[in-house]
């Protein structure tokens, strides 16, 4: 789709400029019904979408929602799940449409307000600072435990909340914005990758250490409990809906106190392309191999 | 869903009014692989939010879609149908969202441009005619035929196109609108339900002569011979994404004059509610055991 960023920017009158993107979401692609409630994926359904409006500095306003299940309390699930989101981020639901669907499937459109112009995945420059808003690595674990059948163990609940009911970065987003950080994205595909569009769409090269990644100490336990690299997990993972910022120091330093959500320096911009990842000053070779996580 | 017309109206900026809709359609459920392919798919999804789009009298600008199938070439497929569908009507594609899914499925969202009030379903008045845009039961007719397999013949070809690509009416809907139609709907569900919608909605009667539906004569022709009443069909059917208006008559005969496509007049608008189906003066019973065509 000719999308190229999170969302399409789009004047609808009165030389005011919105944002716009869809995201949907299959059964057995994106969840399984096994560990993810139909609430919980209308839920996720909306907020993935707030997430891209973040992404762009903008404010999340209206959706329109289509999807349902093979039956009718499935379907009625899920739209609880995307009025339960719409009530939580301040989004107004216009509507949509319902159907019965083998798997359940949703889709979400969102509308988003610019009060300025939209920060995009290409504005990086050489000197920038790379910063991300939360923390990494908490849905990817939340998504191992679901998957390992974890969940009945009181240490994961938040894990698994993470992962089920991520917290788009609207306020920091808009902030970031208003503070002219010159690139933004937000983490769905996982750091790595997202990285990745950045460094591509601006034509700039990145650096980024793994050490600086922004990882909660209940993460580090599982993860490393599971046999698993927590920072790789951090890049990798993907799911987080954090935002990865681009911007001059002094702009990520007010960033950074206006922010209602911890920002963290992971890396920064350079002249020249790609993308490197530093741990312990050297760099990291291939940081795949966590496909099941990733997004087409 | 809150909706409760064919779009919703939602002020965006500059004292500007827009209408909102989305549509899913869902392999096994709203068509056949075995008779639909997924361009023919990709192309009906926008042409049905198209028509949501006209029927309250909007420019249809621009849509979000979301979809695909099993497989790359399927989701490729469905793609082609969306952009030539968007060619066809003049509307901006935005982006949206590619995924795999087990069952072919298309969401479209759809903005459309008000240049005037938005013509409701609630509008109609004691007084008004009740008129259809183009011809009904062709869709239905189509749809036999590919469900009955019966697709080879010649003579069914432009009845299998009437289901498979429609051809929503937005001058006509933007004209009638521009003229002063009191309220309007797009005929999906079938008119017997659809023209219910407007009843119901308006606080009025409804009645229907099934002696004043334009049908096309390859329809009578091909229907009978499959066993079928026409007008039966015709009012029934669905999926014929005309219009129905109701208008005086000055309006009407405005838009017949104007119009890009014949206005048949097929009943009125009498002070009390229900809606009562006449044929050679008679009311006519039960209109329904038509379900596999209704949509919920």
């Amino acid at each position: 789709m000719p999308i190229g960023d999170d969302c399409a920017v789009v004047r609808l009158g009165g030389g005011k400029d919105w944002v716009a993107a869809a995201d949907m979401l299959v059964e057995g692609r994106h969840f399984e019904a096994s560990w993810a409630s139909p609430r919980d994926v209308g839920f996720k359904a909306v907020a993935v979408n707030v997430s891209d409006v973040a992404a762009m500095g903008g404010t999340p306003r209206f959706v329109l929602s289509s999807g349902g299940g093979a039956g009718p309390e499935t379907t009625l699930g899920c739209m609880e799940g995307i009025f339960e989101a719409c009530e939580e981020f301040g989004v107004y639901p216009l509507g949509g449409d319902t159907t019965s669907s083998p798997a359940l499937t949703v889709n979400v459109a969102i509308l988003g307000e610019l009060k300025g112009p939209p920060v995009l995945r290409s504005g990086a420059r050489d000197g920038d600072l790379l910063a991300v808003t939360g923390e990494l690595g908490a849905s990817a674990a939340g998504l191992l435990a679901l998957m390992s059948g974890d969940v009945s163990e009181r240490r994961v609940g938040r894990l698994v909340r993470k992962h089920l009911r991520p917290e788009p970065r609207v306020f920091a987003g808009r902030t970031a914005a208003g503070l002219g950080a010159r690139a933004m994205i937000d983490l769905s595909d996982g750091l790595a990758s997202d990285v990745r569009h950045v460094s591509e769409r601006s034509g700039v090269g990145c650096r980024v250490d793994l050490g600086l990644l922004p990882i909660a100490d209940d993460v580090r336990e599982y993860v490393s409990a599971m046999g698993r690299d927590p920072q790789v997990l951090a890049a990798t993972g993907g799911e987080d809906y954090e935002l990865l910022i681009s911007a001059p120091e002094a702009v990520i330093e007010a960033l950074a106190a206006e922010s209602d959500v911890p920002v963290t320096i992971v890396g920064e911009v350079v002249a020249g392309d790609g993308v490197v990842f530093l741990r312990g000053g050297e760099p990291v070779g291939n940081l795949s191999g966590w496909d099941h996580f990733r997004e087409e």
